[in-house]
């Protein structure tokens, strides 16, 4: 495993690669010698700014940060910094305030504070830290920018290794100031005056693409840190304001049963009915539809590689449920479709709703979950608390949350969403041609990979000898991945990839056949070429259907925008080595 | 529909597109007048041959074709030659001999008049026919010239509407001779001498790619001619002899079950479980291998488009089988795979042999088949007489013909088929570095079509103002082709084509989801932009996974030149109009 590499040879991977490709290699320097080093080159940055910072020294801060998230080579990493007498050493270049009386600061001064040029700070639990200094030497890279002139405790939720003393003590070093009351009522405030004032609050990582229904990806950087997506970052989908549910109160509707109309209680559908988990990957149907948006403008939120996330669900079967409640033969010989009404409405009361095919509702291979937990706790709201439904290797559109209804029914769902969107058309229809009729429903999704390292605009170090290429790939309909294939010059000669089903060597066993639910992380080391200056570097996945991505996005470009799965392309430099 | 529309407009059709663009279309002549014409033409062609013939002539014939095919057109066709009297005065221009004194001609005589340049001779019972000027007033086009310098009965066969007295009136009017006794007999021999001595005879039609053993494709300009691909010309793909199977003696034997090992007569199969009947298409893992030759040289049969077709098949489902004998929750447990094993075998006694996932065997939706019968009749030899299995949605190497033995099983086949070959590799894995066990056997195929309309190298009359497509198109799981994509101008702008899953307008019924078995045929008439001298015709479908072709066979090119599924690219000449 490449993983398990990066985290036992950590901490001289760090240290090494941490270093600047211009200072000489042939000395490790101290801490306190090394930080005035890039000190000193920050500010002979000038006006180049965060977006130079990044593309210099992001590939170089990512091999640290491998080893950190996976638990163990974090501790070691921070213990690095070898405890609170070296980084008194170091400090005193540092415009810490060692005073007991600190200026009190706004959230609007704070948030002023977001990148390297106008330095670093950010909050915890009311008090304020400039961590200028700090960002070069953070184990996990450049990923604390992502909280730059704002609150890390979103972050420390999501990597709980800092939750430890030696990390409070080194943040301790940084303090400059306090929040006043006012900002720190603000910082947990929501907005209360719109259809969207019960919205719940999010994790600021998040990439928003529409506030208004709430739409947002993770930042791809951080995708494929984790084999589960934590909930916090998981994409949020939504058509609708989120409806706040009660749940004394909630009541899910089934019709088209023999008996008549079933209302279950909450309770009931968690007592009732056996507990089942499932680890599926949602997808939305637009996922990468920016990269449509660059052949010619299509309609839709403008995604990036991160509409897509994996998690664990747990719930009832839809299976156990139907059966339970009278489903056989006799419905099976006339209904087709079983629809799903979520509690999400707009204005005119006309709620969210999709439907799929029965056979994936009631077959014992379908999987489809009432579910009323995601990564082992509660639905969030964002999620479709208290419950949803997960139909595992189908478009996320189908997985309806809040669900407040199924009905076993011969037609589809009438829902715009159903007859009206969410269909693949050929790149020569456009908004004059098309006919939704013409086109079914997107169901199962087409195979898909993704590159979430390097990050396109980049630079790699030609002194490294190779790049370390890293994604995700998923297919759908329960079609597991069987290969991904890597390219660095753009697809002329192709390299074959790494596959893992879990975090930290922890392989899951293979899936039964057509029960893939869930993504595969991926990860390879390719040698560089002999001066290479410029790399394209593009993943193909493969799942078992041997099905594989189309090369080229224009030949599948579509009106809506979905449906976006040709090779990944994404384009660095190559840093020679001096 | 665009079949019918052929065949509504046969006459007229017939005889306007039957001309040659260098004569005036102003005029509708009389067939005699007509025949002039074109036998003045023929005799100037001098050195171009067939091939001239064919690149000038092909997609005029064609569109009378589609008309033939389906039966009334067809007799309409035949009947605009109007009876004898004026065949008669036609006549006096052909080389028939009209005396009873007929030559006496070897079968070597007539094998040397196999195209236009050299004279057109068939044989029909045993007498000898010059149709030299007949090909161009052939209704079903060039086709006629499959049987140059043969047989012309199992052509026959394949399109029954010959067998017609008016038929068999205007081929008397071509008599020059008859067989002697021992090339008769020499039509209806076999070599009796090697392990292929009791192969079965085979259609002239087929474009055989191995001989021994016996591996052949129909020419794909009629694959696509028949919605259901008659027996005889479906593609045989046999990797030893054919085994000849006594169905009195015949057992099939079935382990791994919980009362022991099974053995069935054919009759007790026939008789003890209910017959199934599917559409389903095969495909062999090589279809398009050829393509993939163009790339880099693969190993393997150079198979063309038309590694593929469509047939009806009847049995007992696998499913009802190992149902019957003890197949439950207990076996379910421990086994994941169905072995089949058949009765061909090489000279160590080595039985051909490959595997299916159980759930794939025992699902509901599977749809495996025990077949007997194929088409409507006793599977032919070559099909895997008495009994073969049927596997819809899956690559043709698992449909293990002349079934001698199953086998429920924790593990797959131990098959050199299964396991050393019939996989998907990177274009990067050659020969040193491939390594069988990291890739899954072939199961489910991806999606695939070709253009079997116009061929490549043939050109199209731009007097007609647009090009006819057509071709096939399938997918494999059982996942339905909703969509085909056309572009005549290499893939920058794309068309729709229409699909149809009968002959003659016989739309079957949509399949349930995911038991989309059958191909579908497409067709489309695509406008010829303005002074077009060339066009690169390439074709894409999309299936109800929304998974479509690649767009170059490069990037999906391995060393077994297997799943050559890229788009299909045709290209031809335009003939401006004079």
């Amino acid at each position: 495993m490449q993983h398990l590499k990066h985290c036992q040879g950590l901490a001289s991977v760090f240290l090494i690669r941490s270093q600047s490709s211009r200072i000489s290699k042939s000395i490790i320097p101290s801490l306190s010698v090394w930080d005035g080093h890039l000190s000193s080159r920050w500010r002979s940055t000038g006006g180049h700014g965060r977006q130079k910072y990044f593309s210099d020294r992001v590939p170089k801060f990512r091999f640290a940060l491998a080893g950190l998230l996976v638990g163990t080579g974090a501790v070691l990493a921070y213990r690095l910094h070898q405890g609170k007498v070296e980084w008194a050493a170091s400090s005193a270049q540092l415009p810490v305030t060692q005073t007991s009386a600190l200026p009190v600061y706004t959230l609007e001064e704070v948030t002023k504070h977001c990148s390297l040029d106008n330095g670093v700070w950010v909050t915890y639990k009311g008090e304020v830290y400039d961590i200028t200094a700090f960002v070069a030497m953070h184990p996990g890279g450049d990923k604390i920018l992502l909280a730059a002139g704002g609150s890390l405790e979103p972050y420390w939720a999501l990597y709980a290794v800092h939750e430890q003393d030696h990390v409070f003590e080194i943040l301790s070093e940084y303090k400059i100031g306090v929040l006043n009351t006012e900002s720190i009522k603000k910082q947990e405030s929501v907005n209360t005056l719109d259809p969207y004032s019960a919205e719940p609050t999010r994790h600021p990582a998040l990439r928003i693409n529409s506030l208004k229904p709430f739409n947002a990806e993770p930042p791809s950087s951080i995708l494929s840190d984790n084999y589960i997506t934590p909930s916090v970052i998981f994409f949020k989908r939504n058509h609708l304001p989120v409806p706040r549910v009660d749940p004394e109160t909630y009541r899910l509707e089934i019709e088209g049963l023999p008996g008549g109309v079933v209302s279950l209680t909450l309770n009931e559908l968690k007592s009732c009915f056996p507990k089942y988990t499932i680890t599926a990957t949602l997808q939305c149907a637009g996922n990468r539809r920016s990269e449509m948006n660059t052949v010619k403008q299509v309609k839709g939120l403008n995604w990036g590689i991160a509409a897509i996330s994996n998690a664990t669900w747990s719930g009832a079967l839809l299976r156990d449920v139907l059966l339970h409640y009278g489903f056989g033969p006799e419905v099976a010989a006339k209904a087709q479709h079983v629809q799903f009404e979520g509690l999400d409405k707009d204005v005119t009361g006309t709620a969210y709703g999709a439907s799929i095919p029965l056979n994936k509702a009631v077959s014992e291979d379908g999987d489809v979950l009432l579910a009323y937990e995601m990564n082992g706790e509660d639905l969030p709201p964002d999620h479709g608390y208290p419950v949803r439904v997960v139909v595992p290797g189908i478009v996320g559109a189908r997985n309806v949350k809040w669900l407040g209804k199924i009905v076993v029914s011969e037609e589809e769902s009438k829902s715009h969403w159903q007859q009206n969107d969410y269909k693949g058309f050929s790149p020569g229809t456009d908004w004059d041609t098309v006919d939704f009729k013409s086109a079914p429903a997107i169901q199962e999704l087409p195979i898909q990979s993704a590159i979430t390292h390097p990050a396109e605009g980049t630079s790699v170090d030609a002194s490294d000898g190779e790049v370390t290429v890293k994604g995700y790939a998923w297919s759908g309909g329960g079609r597991e991945v069987v290969r991904v294939d890597v390219s660095i010059d753009g697809g002329k000669t192709w390299h074959v990839a790494k596959l893992r089903t879990g975090d930290k060597g922890q392989q899951a066993p293979p899936p039964p056949p057509g029960k893939a639910w869930a993504w595969k992380l991926w990860e390879i080391d390719v040698p560089l070429p002999h001066r290479a200056q410029e790399l394209e570097i593009v993943c193909k996945a493969v799942d078992s259907s041997y099905n594989m991505q189309p090369d080229t996005v224009a030949p599948i470009w579509n009106l809506r925008g979905v449906l976006s799965n040709a090779w990944h392309r994404v384009k660095v430099k190559v840093n020679e080595d001096l």
